[in-house]
């Protein structure tokens, strides 16, 4: 079966992200489709609107065959970890291709200067060190020492998020696995400068602003971008649990945790570093929301999602020891969800596996210590009654299976 | 100034503590009144109905010329430390005399208790560990060996709570102040045998339990129980905050702690002993509250009082380390409040004292990192709008004065 790989966070899935669906089948002519999936906290440092077991069931129901989870110790990181997280298990199950969205659009430029960074690797890293001097962030340094030594004004525009994304993919895919065959594909929608906009597509960034109106939950503005499948979840979600997942639900923890933890635990804490713990405990004393924390902690130097991402370890007391072990290479493969069409590719990989497959995780509970973990902090956001829903759900639910 | 001592908590403060006080008065002949009183969270480990700048306000209004505070080092601990604490701190301030409510309500019993226990000391210890093996908890071994060892039926009946405290604040005086008087007038009110109970004197317990309705917090319960200014100071507070408070508004930092910490940061904390840790943890996937968590965690061998003491330094992060370090003797003299007698008493003795008298804590926040600790927890309770009120009011509250 000819197979290929996307690396997602559905958050919520929408029409753009069934487009990417669409055409990475019709460029890459592949019969199973494989998601990627980050858990119960994304890339940005944010919980997930709705549970992982709900995201994988809209991807379900939108054309993927096979959601795989992109554990937590490369779900909560930085591009490159991220991207070489997401790449390692596309290639541990043996897809042929993989295909992301980007600003860009065009892979030639990608492998053209995921080689300049190669060869110019020690140049690169050496000017970022002096960019980073100048008290700027590490995204920032990053692009402007590219830009000083590549040169090429031709090349990637490294300020775009999903271009640093896809750059990492590519460079991960060359180290891994350089027989996968990459795509990339537009991104449509807000933020992309399309000549003749698609109305029925909005950024999921949008889709979350207009879900959380200053007066409450509303979901009707939703409805002309999401497919139907997403749409029936997340009212399903909302009616059962009477949330959806935001920062402002985790906020009392946040805040109980730096006020109750000696500096020296959140010094233990993977990315608290230079003595920030001091700058957040302050924080912590004089804010009464999340959004008015980070305003009072952010600083040129830490990017709003930098901080996240230290406030999403903060929550789940990922320690740097930990994190540090297990970042390296994932070290099992963890099925969300599948159709019978995944499930069949699955029986077929199997044999070949270099890692352990899981389905059942309860006879891997030392493996999925840190996805156990956010999933029962993921579910303190729900109210008291509810929680027991989600608590335990790693150990408790078997994949979610569509026909 | 012939002064006298008390030892309190006030929660809340009721016609049966303003009893308390002009027994004291009128038995000891003082002209000015000091009370120790437990900070926000109390010993039977439960966080105090109100703050503790308002329960001082409370104590002032109805006759203590001096509110201090008991640090949590020995308020949230068993009787013997929790007693040694207070009677340490009257010692310092060199108090004349004391006097505690009691099931007997007879000093020579009490003396005699004492002397008893310490010349037979070690044959106690012995018949103490013979029954904790049996697996019954702590102070009901202690009861059954005093019971077999003295043998004398006249003797202190030490299965009651306040005569348990009132030994150990007789064997703390005789170690640290023999020259100190004691006094104990016997308990009026719900649980006491008296032939004619006086109809205004109800327990704290029942007045907790009278405004903690299911329905939601009642305070017309309370009116015929309490003296005006505490009736005032509850019916501000709930108006101020919107809560009075109790374990449940706790829970989810509880909940949250349990479901984030690692087995071994739990067994870095006082009291947690045993292995108990993964008990709690386990009770904390399966609970909705804290009513249904302490259900399920209560053994013969735990009390309930021991189980939520041990919440209490599981919520604070107190370390067995850090108890151990602060538990031997008290080293400072917290001020809450004071009318101006309080203030000419601690005029006259300042020069005399051994150890530093604290009103403004701001110059000695290292002394007090566990009250601010406690203090900033405890404001965890309150909406999050209004948990300004009380975060770090430790560094930023003068004492409470009254003419």
């Amino acid at each position: 079966m000819k197979s290929a790989g996307i690396v997602v966070e559905y958050n919520p899935f929408h029409n753009g992200h069934l487009h990417h669906i669409l055409q990475t089948k019709r460029i890459t002519g592949a019969e199973v489709l494989i998601a990627v999936m980050s858990g119960h906290f994304l890339q940005r440092g944010e919980p997930a609107l709705l549970s992982k077991w709900a995201r994988a069931k809209m991807a379900l129901h939108s054309g993927v065959d096979l959601v795989v989870e992109l554990p937590y110790y490369f779900a909560t990181q930085k591009a490159e970890t991220f991207a070489f997280g997401a790449i390692a298990l596309l290639h541990e199950l043996g897809v042929d291709s993989f295909c992301f969205g980007s600003e860009s659009g065009d892979i030639k430029t990608f492998e053209k200067t995921a080689n300049l960074l190669e060869e110019q690797n020690e140049q690169i890293q050496n000017e970022v060190q002096k960019w980073i001097k100048t008290g700027i962030s590490y995204p920032k340094a990053q692009s402007l020492a590219m830009k000083n030594v590549l040169k090429d004004v031709s090349l990637l525009d490294t300020s775009k998020p999903n271009n640093i994304l896809g750059l990492q993919y590519i460079k991960a895919k060359n180290r891994l696995s350089p027989d996968m065959k990459a795509y990339t594909i537009p991104r449509q929608g807000a933020g992309y400068h399309d000549k003749q906009p698609n109305k029925s597509i909005a950024s999921a960034t949008g889709i979350r602003h207009s879900i959380f109106h200053p007066n409450g939950v509303r979901l009707d503005g939703v409805k002309p971008y999401v497919p139907n499948a997403t749409f029936t979840e997340l009212k399903k979600y909302l009616s059962t649990f009477g949330v959806l997942h935001h920062w402002e639900l985790y906020w009392p923890y946040l805040q109980y945790q730096l006020l109750s933890a000696k500096p020296k635990e959140l010094q233990s804490i993977y990315e608290v570093e230079e003595g920030i713990e001091y700058r957040l405990i302050e924080a912590a004393h004089q804010s009464t929301s999340f959004q008015q924390f980070m305003e009072s902690v952010k600083t040129k130097r830490y990017t709003w999602t930098r901080l996240q991402r230290m406030c999403v370890h903060i929550l789940t007391h990922a320690s740097k020891e930990q994190m540090a072990a297990e970042s390296d290479y994932p070290s099992y493969i963890r099925v969300l969800g599948m159709t019978s069409k995944g499930r069949e590719y699955l029986r077929n990989v199997k044999k070949t596996l270099q890692i352990p497959l899981i389905a059942k995780a309860s006879a891997y509970r030392n493996l999925l210590t840190a996805d156990i973990k956010a999933t029962n902090i993921f579910a303190m956001g729900l109210p008291s009654n509810k929680r027991s829903a989600l608590l335990n759900s790693d150990l408790l639910f078997s994949p979610v299976i569509i026909p």
